[in-house]
């Protein structure tokens, strides 16, 4: 998934995420809350109208940026306390503020609010920590449960109210719950750190709760690469085979490859984009800094095997000059290339996993992206 | 022309300016001069090729920017010395050099290197001013001369030598001439301040030189709109009818309009970039401020009579979203439009031109165009 942090795929257009194949993108509900509101985009008719977007939309549940982003943040079992990195505002974000406003939002698939855990965590610290998110996960569910019997429903023919089922907690007049998609999925979120018992422990509870699909969280924090590997394994196996498994916040193309390996079935990542918008390229063979000199005069483009616009109409020697010159085409265009690799790079691994040429696939594919030395 | 500064349309894909009908585009020599050099570039094959773009490219003399970028420059007979904005360097762009310097970039029309003159100036400053760019066109029709009959040819083939007829005055061994594209057409340039008598005189004396088509410059630079749009009328009287005529650096929409009405055929302007990413949209009701809050949730395109991506697919709501929260793309979907603004009323024109309905489309515009008051 492509991550539209604000509602945006970052020095891109949607016609161009739509042509590379994305059929699904995330957008962040930290950010969105914050502005332009998660209120707006309801009265506008949720995230899909007001961006312009229709295929599917995951949203995050906002935990992650209140752990990373926000400032001087207060977590208590009622939810996080937090200011807004913009402007300093105090919020309360609860496992149920989360879901209404993922409601509002619209998204397709809603994330459950986790407790984000540091790397290193002893493990007193990642129990704790995990047994938390398992209570919010539960009044995550309770909570999309009620909105699913109660409130308001907004989309292209207005704001209405769908019949009311039961009593809409936590609902205050001046916050109506509204509900922009009422057939949004809800993931759960196994945590516990690199302790294996306690991933076990909270996997089985949150199949327990029962959700839609089943995220793995707080992995790609610091922790070894071979770490991160066991665990998704581990973990992944616990899951439910026929529901979905998602992998949140990983990785490098690599990363991608190894963990399909190990039973999961979706990503989101900021490397491809960002890492683009820094001059970094990932290719068949490897990744290159087009800031390197050694490309002021190369007239290939980044990748000989890559059939994106970028590939087929522009040279390395081009691409340098533009983020050289400050040029916003540089980030385009390096954006451009770079989630065509990443789409590309799934599309092979699923038409591998149909062909039953996985393994070959898998050993081939990691050979080849670690031919060249790095130039990053 | 949409303007290609540094070999990049801002903010732009080349494919969206070709989908967009842009014809021809503008490069400014002394940017590339000083970065990545038109010397590589002549390596590379010449700027076509060097940035992608097959359809014809425009490139000025250097002049204006070093007027108005460089540091330190002193201006004599010889040429303008100054300093890059972006290193210190000191240079000296003279006539000869601005030919020499588009011929390696390869253009299909090259631009004379005129003195550009500040306004207001006294009649004397003009007059003088005025002669030396006549002197200067001469020097600069020359050297092509010389260069169509003698030197290096860079295409696709690689470079080779051509036939040399005669010398290559000011070539050295270190900076050989070299012409990636044989068939460069060579503009002159009308200067003279506001001083008709000047701009006739320029204009007549650029005329006996003998160019493949004329520009109208030093305009556009503070002078009262009126003025000039009496110069721009009396001048373009005074030039061939049946070569192009060309105004620098302007202008509005209805600029356009009204210079065409004085026999004007072809405009480069940076407004439609450049204020797009500064939140002013160009619309058939005016001008309009993306960042203004009245937009926060209005659901209408930017203009409900524009065709282009960015009205057929985003509301201003989202567009003020993108622009407040800092997304590249607000800089892009904004370029698109404005652009589309520009090249459709450039179409329009043409079309009333051919079915001889240009006055009524000239008074329908203005009316249309200043029917709101401009929140800018």
């Amino acid at each position: 998934m492509p991550v539209g942090t604000q509602g945006s795929v970052k020095a891109t257009l949607f016609r161009d995420v739509e042509e590379l194949g994305a059929e699904i993108i995330l957008g962040n509900t930290y950010h969105l809350f914050l502005r332009p509101g998660d209120e707006l985009i309801a009265r506008r008719g949720g995230l899909h109208r007001f961006i312009g977007w229709s295929r599917p939309i995951l949203t995050d549940s906002g935990g992650f940026q209140v752990f990373s982003l926000a400032e001087r943040r207060v977590i208590r079992e009622e939810g996080a306390d937090f200011q807004s990195h913009l402007d300093g505002a105090r919020h309360l974000l609860t496992p149920e503020r989360s879901v209404d406003i993922q409601a509002r939002l619209g998204s397709d698939i809603a994330m459950v609010l986790d407790e984000c855990l540091s790397y290193p965590a002893t493990r007193d610290a990642a129990a704790a920590s995990m047994q938390r998110s398992v209570r919010w996960a539960g009044r995550c569910r309770d909570r999309l449960t009620e909105l699913r019997t109660a409130g308001e429903v907004a989309d292209d023919k207005g704001p209405r109210r769908i019949p009311m089922i039961g009593p809409v907690p936590m609902t205050s007049p001046d916050r109506p719950a509204m509900v922009t998609n009422p057939g949004q999925a809800q993931f759960g979120i196994v945590q516990g750190g690199t302790f294996q018992d306690l991933r076990d422990e909270s996997a089985d509870a949150t199949v327990a709760i029962g959700f839609d699909g089943y995220a793995i969280g707080g992995l790609s924090v610091g922790e070894p690469i071979d770490t991160m590997y066991s665990v998704v394994e581990a973990t992944a196996r616990r899951l439910p085979q026929h529901q979905p498994r998602y992998l949140m916040g990983a990785g490098t193309p690599e990363d991608l490859v190894e963990c399909v390996a190990r039973g999961i079935d979706m990503f989101d990542c900021v490397m491809p984009t960002r890492n683009a918008r820094n001059g970094q390229l990932f290719t068949s063979e490897g990744r290159l800094n087009i800031k390197n000199a050694r490309y002021a005069e190369d007239e290939r483009p980044i990748d000989p095997r890559c059939a994106c616009y970028t590939c087929r109409r522009h040279s390395r020697a081009y691409l340098r000059h533009l983020y050289m010159a400050g040029e916003m085409s540089a980030g385009a265009l390096n954006t451009l290339h770079n989630l065509s690799f990443y789409l590309d790079t799934m599309r092979r691994i699923r038409d591998a996993i149909v062909f039953r040429t996985f393994n070959e696939f898998r050993q081939e594919f990691l050979r080849s992206v670690s031919r060249l030395p790095s130039d990053a």
